[in-house]
């Protein structure tokens, strides 16, 4: 018997795209019949230095006689002031740019930080127009799909690509159909984008941040920096970035891949129009976040072990395993096959085009799964934009929280499955 | 200059009825340049067994080695296995009905859970007609009207008022007109209610549960219990009372009075086939909630302590300050004014009917501010539904958080503020 739902209720349910995928990986590794290697996204890699810090502070929490108050009140939907004073005083310290408490919020993660922000902004609005939540350059992250609730509401710009030597590539931002989308556009309620990217490890320049940013500014409207990647915490960059600020952006950042996913704390710091829009909403939809991660989370960013674990253990575990996997494909993948693993600069994960690819994303990812290896298929991140290009179901996504071996192991076996299906695809050419 | 927002983004930031207040109360109590006694909600006391039994647990836990697999791990969005294991363990040992883990989702405070549940069920459906949230019998919870995703979702049946002796009432469910309202509805999405009440501390009886449970069933929808202040934990019920279970009730259960305010925690119970559709809401919108509040919780629930302070502290502190209030009461209000307590048969607050009262709710509330009082006016709770009597305008919620102290000298500025305005009143009248 199906429960009968809101439209809001259906859009939530729908089975579609990367939540489909994801429910079939989560059953497929549930069912504990077979090992497979697991490179879909798994936990990040729980990391001694990291771990021990955090195990550290909440040590101390203990012995300061602090836990009473901690755990047994409710606070301000803001965050707690310990929090909000430490991301103040942390982040004006290092950055060039005044930062205040009204340019704060504290959120249960950075998904919800999104889900807050895009659904403030993006929908319906009360002119009858739906504003959407545009994406500047395909791809990015799934879960902002998952996360409107308004059906129809990601839009999403192509890239341009540019190839680079010795099997790598990058996308590029196409400048000039992202200005003419926005060029007094009505439609639109934010632009999100995570820098560095989520699937591909891009990280858009400090130049093209400014160019949306100015064309938000036009439009006035948002525009969403999802950190979980960036610095100063997690700093998962392998170029040199830093964030951008102004006074339309705000930044989306997350403790999760800094050790503490499983506390759930988001951070906001952006203009205090917007966030006080989504205080609002959070006080409304959850009360406020969970206060013992935000203690946490204060102490070690005023002792300042949060941005040196992460430029010291997370960047370097990370940029280490993405080397690994780009020499992995040089040495596995077959020689006669087209692929280009996008340019390393920051993120969890290493995205793989391969052009020459017969069969779409989806069936790549069918077949590696038949041969014991699970990642994710690219399709979803490019957010079912009518895109016409076979670019769309050629890329995969692989992550690098797997053990070396795994990874290693891994490209041996994408390497064998995509020989397989192009050799295939020539035999069947050729008798045609 | 105000950001442009979605229908949605402008329903969360609505400023009326009881946001305007809290927003208003917290703007009081913040500036700090007066002393209030604050009898409007505040914070749950910390009480010194529960808070010692929840320090213990997180001690265990930073002994037994799981910290880092606790911590620095992303895990289900149903919730851990080891606190949807002791629900189901706890739950089916103690009430004669089976609990599996499909019945079991955990949530970020039950806040959230109440926001996800509603918003599955109601709001616009894709046949265009808005499903009401009902709440069968008001007041209740304002939280309902601000968790709604939707404008005008939200609707209520008015009490029946049964008089008792010694300044005492009691709300009653009116069967009939519940009945009548849901007979053959295709525009209600779920029925809500919270039992014991906030704010009026009634507990419906089994029979009216169960007669809203038939009701329910009828119109295939879920009825939400919002047992925030129920038994086993937190027990704040000072008649007998034990949860209901059917196959519509979804049972909305919070930590938070039961010491664990700050670390957000709510746990669902009800038939799989709404649990799963709550999921999927919470994994787009949340991913999941904290992990080391779960472990907390799973911890208490297992060895029996969580229901035992419940039981044998949380209770009885409240029942004390309740029957404290009541006597207060009856010492300070004057004679000659006709008011009446309602019964007092569980959660955090007194509820106050003034009947005689001249001036509105918000009115008497602006006047206790100005005499130093803090105290919730009650309109809010009866959902701006069009009841034509003045007793929507003439209720109070007391909290019974404050200290005794605080109870006792609240009570008699009460008192000398309802004298002051009806001999006011009386005056007018006579001249005119």
């Amino acid at each position: 018997m199906k429960p009968k739902l809101s439209i809001i209720g259906e859009k939530m349910n729908e089975k579609t795209g990367i939540r489909a995928v994801m429910g079939d990986i989560q059953e497929v590794l549930r069912d504990g019949s077979r090992e497979y290697l697991n490179l879909s996204a798994g936990n990040p890699m729980i990391l001694p230095e990291t771990a021990a810090m955090w195990q550290a502070v909440l040590e101390r929490l203990l012995e300061d006689g602090m836990f009473p108050s901690v755990i047994s009140q409710y606070g301000s939907s803001y965050g707690t002031d310990e929090l909000i004073n430490s991301v103040v005083r942390f982040f004006s310290d290092r950055y060039d740019h005044d930062i205040q408490k009204e340019n704060v919020l504290i959120t249960a993660g950075s998904q919800q930080l999104l889900f807050f922000a895009i659904n403030s902004f993006c929908g319906m609005g009360s002119d009858g127009v739906v504003k959407k939540a545009l994406i500047p350059m395909l791809p990015d992250y799934a879960g902002y799909s998952g996360a409107v609730l308004d059906m129809h509401t990601v839009e999403g710009i192509p890239p341009l690509i540019s190839a680079l030597n010795d099997h790598m590539f990058r996308y590029e931002l196409n400048r000039e159909r992202f200005l003419q989308r926005m060029q007094g556009a009505c439609d639109i309620g934010a632009v999100v984008l995570s820098r560095p990217n989520n699937p591909s490890g891009n990280v858009l320049s400090e130049e093209d941040v400014l160019l949306i940013s100015d064309a938000c500014r036009e439009a006035d409207v948002p525009l969403l920096i999802d950190s979980a990647y960036a610095p100063p915490f997690p700093a998962i960059n392998f170029i040199e970035m830093e964030p951008v600020f102004t006074d339309q952006i705000i930044h989306c950042i997350s403790l999760s891949k800094a050790g503490l996913p499983g506390e759930r704390v988001g951070i906001a710091i952006g203009p205090p129009r917007y966030i006080k829009v989504m205080e609002a909403f959070q006080s409304n939809a959850a009360i406020h976040s969970s206060r013992l991660g935000q203690y946490m989370a204060a102490a070690v960013l005023d002792d300042g072990r949060l941005a040196a674990v992460s430029q010291h253990e997370v960047r370097p575990y990370y940029y280490n395993k993405f080397l690994l996997l780009k020499d992995a494909l040089l040495r596995e993948m077959p020689d006669d096959v087209k692929w280009h693993l996008h340019r390393g600069e920051g993120s969890l994960f290493g995205w793989l085009w391969i052009e020459d690819l017969p069969v779409a994303d989806i069936e790549l990812y069918a077949r590696l799964k038949a041969n014991g290896v699970i990642i994710v298929p690219g399709a979803s991140f490019f957010h079912h934009v009518p895109w016409d290009s076979p670019h769309v179901r050629q890329c995969i996504r692989i992550s690098l929280t797997a053990a070396d071996e795994d990874i290693k192991k891994g490209a041996g076996i994408l390497a064998g499955v995509v020989e397989g299906v192009c050799q295939n695809e020539k035999l069947i050419k050729n008798r045609g």
